[in-house]
């Protein structure tokens, strides 16, 4: 379900379902089960980055001319530094990596190809570090696919593989988010202030349509008996928490002025990754809870790392090296599509001749160095939108090849209507991870694999954005 | 939630929230486990009842020239028994029995009653024995409740009571009603006919706007490994179903038209109870389902039992003591207010000269012996009502004392706005019984209660109907 925009009052809302497909869409189970099996590598890996304040910088300094938000948050850092530096050294984070087929022309589920996964690649189409979403929409329609398979509704109109349940797989995120934040909290410990309990804390948006990805988690935490509150982004964080003196982040529930205020174990940001949000209240706030002892998910450092920037500074060759053992930079690089700086280095140069070359462009997207989708530039469009920006901020963005999918058919139903089409999916992996920063870098607490969504969307859209609009969220036919 | 009417398509819904109170709602807890603990006695009665065919025909045969939905009823039953007489033995049902508090003027919650409870009645509004609805609103809605509790919502605006959760008790209806219908699955056994697998079959209204509070139970009767499928009122029945030679009920699901059909165990009325429903298609089907062995929730004579003119029969002198023990005839008395015919009897007579009566009809209500409320007539209303009817009908209805009720306070939030209010609660158990027709009567396979839904309303409503606006899912804050 979500909010309708601009219906809710103190007493009602209107709601609509979520964007999803009819049916579940075929999907190679090897390569489902190849990216599960490299979200612990990717979680080492984001853990390890998270942990080399020196290498996100050099990878991220050439943006502060050109991106306010990047300035924007490595201020708040250097801030939290200057005052006293962080007063927790366990981070949490719960990412997701998405991944899309390669296989130009693969059509996947016909005769010819008896096993269609050998002839495909996982290509990896982004890394998010924060706030990510649609865990809860993801676990409540694939339970909705699960459902009308075990009720047979599929069995007369599509392949037989869709009876058998085991093709479509469970999914149970709202539970092991739930239980990864759960995990944070408890590392956490007993309250170091003079308060009698600890607790979760939410920063969402306001306002926001979307709450269903959110409630379900912590509705779960409490069932787990971790107590979870909200708050949202903008004033009300600036007047319901403080910080004790030995940097306790106190939180001070307005229903309940008159107790003892709660002590929160665990800040779960579903909010702070878009760059509007950072004026001065979003800034303070930010500085407020990153000075405290309250674990972040993610902490400040690990939010940067979702820029695209760092994305493709890890292909460049020899810096996977750096942090991961041979086997396993082998198996992350294969997922890796070419992707180059737009800057003024011999890369960027090549980058600039491809994006600005009308044929060649086509087979590329450019991004913006921002967390949250949703700002790319696809193919054709390239060298016009180039030549409307000040070649000055170009190096804001980096150039990705684009992956070209396998077609495959299914039914997409969202509120705009209902059709049948060609369509490509876009499988996204959950990771939850634990981490200390020590003095020689990082000790890994915890590196979970945490579940999964898909969003499918028609072939004819460049944007994955269901909730905004464009996709659905699906299952995977496991073939 | 709830549909909102007329925005349904095959690919989009609004929907709203189910109107609901702020706060759980004072309600004495010696009361609240007297109606649980009265509902095994209630269910023994009705079975009972609902196994003397003579005992039904003498109480209702006065409503056949005045009403023709129990005609409808009674020729259905005819014609089963013309055509080889009833296949299955054993019955199900889901009752509901209804009950306010009686006590004008007490303010619970007030200092000077410390045992509120005490000064308090409790007395049965109505007994409902076919498409008891509210389960699911309630459990979602207690949930709601019970989490706003957990999380001190209400610890600085309300008694403390609140904080403690033990004072609002848990709600598992969805569970237990799900439960129940797959008991008497269990003991319907395995297919007879020559198909693979049994399930239930829910007969549902045709754009029911409520699916919300009727879906959960299928979905839990799955996850109970007990398959379940719906079928609209009306010709769908009819197309999709048919009887073996041995009166099996056998579905042909229309997606798996090339398969065996399904073998249907019970039968679950979520339809059926309105008399429009009754055309010649709603006869056909309701005949053809009552023909067949499938055990039916609940049967055609558990059914009539839902008249008031049943309630009313109960009430006279005499009659509950031929079914129950003594002490179990004084303990459901004691809910019962005066009910009078209103027929040409020496009561009818006297009830007339109530109902007529512009002073003394203020303590009464007029109730058509239909199922589903919503069509009572109320105190100063009725002699006007009863003079533009004529007066050959009048036995159409009974009259029944009003019960007044203590005045609570609370805030009550529905789509029509947010209030805060003197509100009268109504409180129903849910009953879950299995019975077979014997010789000499009947044995109770089955005797469960299966849990309970409060719903409030402002004091001066007379309707008590969530769903159509009057009124909300609640609470009880026992004390």
């Amino acid at each position: 379900m979500l909010k309708r925009i601009q219906t809710q009052t103190a007493h009602n809302v209107l709601c609509y379902p979520v964007a999803a497909t009819i049916f579940p869409t075929l999907f190679p189970r090897a390569q489902f089960d190849r990216a599960w099996g490299l979200q612990s590598v990717y979680n080492e890996l984001y853990c390890i980055l998270a942990a080399d304040e020196r290498w996100i910088y050099d990878t991220i300094k050439d943006l502060f001319p050109v991106d306010t938000f990047a300035v924007a948050l490595w201020e708040i850092h250097q801030r939290v530094k200057e005052t006293g530096g962080y007063a927790q050294d366990i981070s949490a984070g719960i990412f997701r990596s998405d991944y899309m087929l390669q296989g130009d022309g693969v059509e996947m589920g016909s005769d010819k190809s008896t096993d269609p996964g050998s002839e495909l690649g996982l290509k990896q189409v982004e890394f998010n570090t924060i706030s990510c979403a649609g865990g809860c929409h993801a676990n409540k329609v694939v339970d909705m696919h699960r459902h009308l398979a075990r009720t047979g509704a599929y069995s007369s109109l599509v392949s037989e593989n869709l009876v058998n349940l085991s093709a479509v797989p469970r999914n149970t995120n709202i539970d092991s988010l739930a239980t990864s934040l759960a995990e944070a909290h408890k590392i956490y410990g007993p309250p170091k202030s003079k308060t009698a309990e600890t607790a979760v804390l939410f920063i969402v948006q306001p306002d926001n349509f979307n709450v269903a990805d959110e409630r379900p988690i912590e509705y779960a935490l409490w069932d787990k008996n971790v107590p979870a509150y909200r708050l949202e982004w903008g004033t009300d964080v600036l007047q319901y928490t403080s910080l004790s003196d030995t940097k306790q982040l106190l939180f001070h529930p307005p229903w309940r002025a008159s107790q003892k205020p709660m002590e929160i174990s665990v800040v779960y940001w579903r909010a702070g990754h878009e760059p509007h949000e950072y004026d001065e209240t979003g800034k303070e706030l930010r500085l407020r809870l990153e000075q405290s002892r309250a674990i972040k998910c993610p902490s400040l450092l690990a939010h940067i790392l979702t820029f695209k920037k760092v994305q493709q500074a890890l292909t460049v060759p020899g810096v996977l090296e750096k942090f991961l053992a041979p086997e396993k930079v082998a198996a992350i690089r294969e997922t890796f599509v070419p992707m180059y700086p737009l800057d003024d280095s011999e890369a960027g140069q090549h980058a600039r001749s491809l994006a600005m070359d009308p044929e060649l462009a086509e087979d590329y997207i450019l991004k913006p160095s921002l967390e949250g989708g949703g700002h790319n530039i696809f193919g054709a469009d390239l060298p016009g939108f180039l030549s409307s920006v000040p070649q000055s901020s170009w190096s804001a963005y980096v150039l990705m090849e684009r992956i070209p999918s396998p077609l495959v058919g299914n039914v997409l139903k969202s509120p705009q209507g209902i059709e049948s089409s060609a369509v490509i999916s876009e499988l996204g992996v959950f990771g939850a991870c634990l981490w200390r920063q020590t003095d020689h870098g990082c000790e890994i607490l915890q590196n979970a694999t945490a579940g999964w969504s898909l969003k499918t969307k028609y072939t004819d859209i460049d944007e994955m954005s269901v909730v905004k609009g464009y996709g659905c969220f699906d299952t995977p036919l496991l073939c």
